[in-house]
């Protein structure tokens, strides 16, 4: 694909690399605690909490101070605007998220928004003025810790979750996100189904080990893997732990623990590519020393870059869990949580980052995301792509272990001003091929 | 070995099986819920709470209408006595427990504290004086449930837990055995550690399939086996579940269901004798959908009728643990919740319920119990021994399904019965042969 070039292309943008790490420093202190696993200081922001409260107050104080005009609709999304020249014509979108698990670390989410005003800062220096507005955006619970259902502001703006279902989800507590909303005061008043962009483009920490193990700061994301989500609950039968011979046994824990070995075999195996799959929560009842499971509670979360792929490992799980199901005399229960398919990035996009990484002499690959994104919802509105940043011990996130030293960061949102701005650029009329 | 029979044998003594059902009915409606696993009425009784509170009055009162005097001790058993006609002797005790776990039956425990007042009813009944005072108990805390440590209120009087290590025992609320013994007003004055009674005799489901086999209602029960129970916490990493690779994560689930599946492979193989084990509580944390777990955290349950094989078992566990783990690159830590060894019941105390089983023409087996009970404590103060009554499903229980039927608890009590009498009959002076 071949585009038309600006004749005399303007002087390449530097963001403030130390200003950008300092705010990062500044927004991890809003939810911290220390963490007895990694004895290290982690971040523990779950949306819609105070915690979440001050930290938006803070990033929104931040936008005002840049000049800004900001926005929040009604599933608590926030929207700050620099207006461009024609301010008729549809705005880039630059943004992330700012809550966290509870186990969380200083960059996921928060690089994608206090780069973006970090990029707005920047052009206002350079004294750059862009034909399209350029806005930056957080949205609402992207982790879905809280409410049990990730990028859920970014999938309402979509058009994928109903704002109704969103503001009735509950946390553990039974508290509602329209009840979070209105007491966090963060119940806005713009429509939830923002006027459509011309582009978004979010840089977010890879999670992962690729960039690092190519030896570059930062990635030109293809896309994100499907994510299946789903509840299993094994029913069987309590008894005396001390008495009750094994073969008479219909011990829930014990399906749910060969589960968790299956879905470990499932990915080593090779059967179904890329795959990857996560228990990260399993109970049992009643929860007794001295007594055979009742019932065990499980998660499972699968990934894979193929959606082929999914749809066979979803199926062959099913199976196993039924023969296993009906061999230890338990009843299974299965609760779907969520499911995305693979969600293709802009080949635009993507061409406008390679080609602008490639200006700047900074080194990059391409690569595919495993976490899911608030881009893959916002894909579904206008082109979209995402600037991947390194991370060190393999990339790894969720935990205060999570860090991406500040050279990176500061290449990848280098990487977002300049493309940014070009695209901030390109004139209305066009068409928007994804 | 050889007894001096009385010269005449006095008439045998039947209990009244519809009085001592009518009790055991009306006792299961203190704390009855329903139990959504298995459809039935269950009681959940845990020890110390209200509803044992409302229990141990009802109970209370049924001795006193017994016309027996009651004391509780400093942990808060309780003790009825009827007077014998020396009463410097020491006494014969009869007695269990009316604590029941969270899915609990009608049986378990209740059967030897309602059986042991039926008892007395009977002797009253059919005007029989006994040389020495019997005494009917029972005992806090015997499942262990609320405050983790089993045979609570019998291993205090046995000297086995000093007074004040169970006073500090908290529940998950943080709440003191001391604290609730006040609370319900169960903190007596009688001294915990009683006077060394002339036998102890304890009535009480099997919670097996070997009577129900066997084709009879009682047993003449032999021994406790050996019981072993660990607290066991992996402490991995916690990582992002869609971008973290499989080989590099360090998941304390996969560990924790690798331990429990190792566990079955145990019992199943044959090698440690009739092993059987047991994890009733594992949790993951943090405890997110899409978080490898940083830690889990499980107990295990170990039985063996073998002191040799529990401790083999133990050692061949601790180090399939210590290999995985080295494997997996997460740390374990063992915590000792509680260990006895085989625990042989007396020989004469077993030989008079066998020949008093005989007189009446009850069919007996002899069996070890698989499950610990308060009889393996108090039998570290005096010659014990058990009778076991038959229940339906394989002798299950720790559900609502656990039933015994009428026939066979007032054929067990009847056992009870003349057994307590002939003990309670049996001179002072003599050996106290175990």
């Amino acid at each position: 694909m071949t585009r038309t070039q600006d004749p005399t292309p303007p002087p390449l943008l530097r963001i403030d690399g130390e200003r950008l790490w300092a705010a990062l420093m500044q927004l991890k202190e809003i939810g911290a605690y220390d963490d007895a696993a990694t004895g290290l200081r982690g971040v523990r922001r779950l949306a819609l909490t105070d915690e979440d409260d001050r930290a938006r107050r803070l990033v929104v104080q931040w936008m005002r101070e840049a000049g800004m005009a900001v926005r929040v609709d009604e599933i608590g999304n926030v929207y700050a605007v620099r207006p461009g020249r024609d301010r008729s014509l549809p705005c880039v979108l630059m943004g992330s998220h700012i809550d966290t698990v509870a186990t969380g670390g200083a960059f996921d989410g928060t690089l994608g928004v206090l780069g973006a005003i970090e990029v707005v800062r920047t052009l206002d220096e350079a004294g750059v003025a862009t034909l399209r507005d350029i806005e930056c955006g957080f949205f609402t619970d992207e982790e879905g810790v809280r409410f049990g259902t990730d990028m859920l502001g970014s999938a309402v703006t979509a058009g994928r979750i109903p704002l109704d279902h969103a503001h009735a989800l509950t946390d553990d507590a039974g508290r509602t996100v329209a009840e979070e909303l209105v007491r966090t005061g963060w119940d806005g008043d713009a429509h939830h189904r923002r006027p459509t962009p011309h582009a978004y483009v979010e840089c977010h920490i890879e999670q992962g080990p690729i960039l690092a193990a190519a030896g570059v700061d930062v990635g030109v994301v293809t896309g994100v893997q499907s994510i299946s989500w789903q509840r299993l609950t094994v029913h069987g039968e309590a008894a005396h732990a001390g008495t009750t011979p094994i073969e008479h046994r219909h011990d829930a824990g014990l399906v749910a623990a060969q589960v968790v070995i299956e879905l470990r075999r499932m990915c080593d195996s090779g059967d179904y590519g890329r795959l990857r799959a996560t228990v990260g929560t399993l109970g049992f009842e009643p929860a007794q020393t001295n007594v055979i499971p009742s019932s065990a509670r499980m998660t499972i979360d699968l990934r894979n870059p193929v959606d082929d792929h999914m749809t066979v490992a979803e199926k062959d799980l099913a199976r196993f869990v039924d023969d296993l199901a009906a061999a230890a005399g338990v009843r299974v229960e299965w609760e779907r949580m969520a499911k995305t398919a693979v969600v293709p990035f802009s080949r635009r996009i993507q061409d406008v980052l390679a080609e602008t990484a490639d200006e700047l002499g900074i080194g990059y690959v391409t690569a595919m995301s495993g976490a899911g994104h608030d881009a893959q919802e916002i894909s579904a509105l206008c082109p979209t792509a995402m600037v991947f940043v390194a991370g060190e011990h393999g990339g790894i996130s969720h935990t205060p272990r999570e860090y991406s030293d500040p050279r990176a960061c500061a290449n990848g949102v280098t990487l977002l001003a300049n493309a940014v701005r070009r695209l901030a650029d390109e004139p209305g009329g066009g068409s928007d091929e994804r």
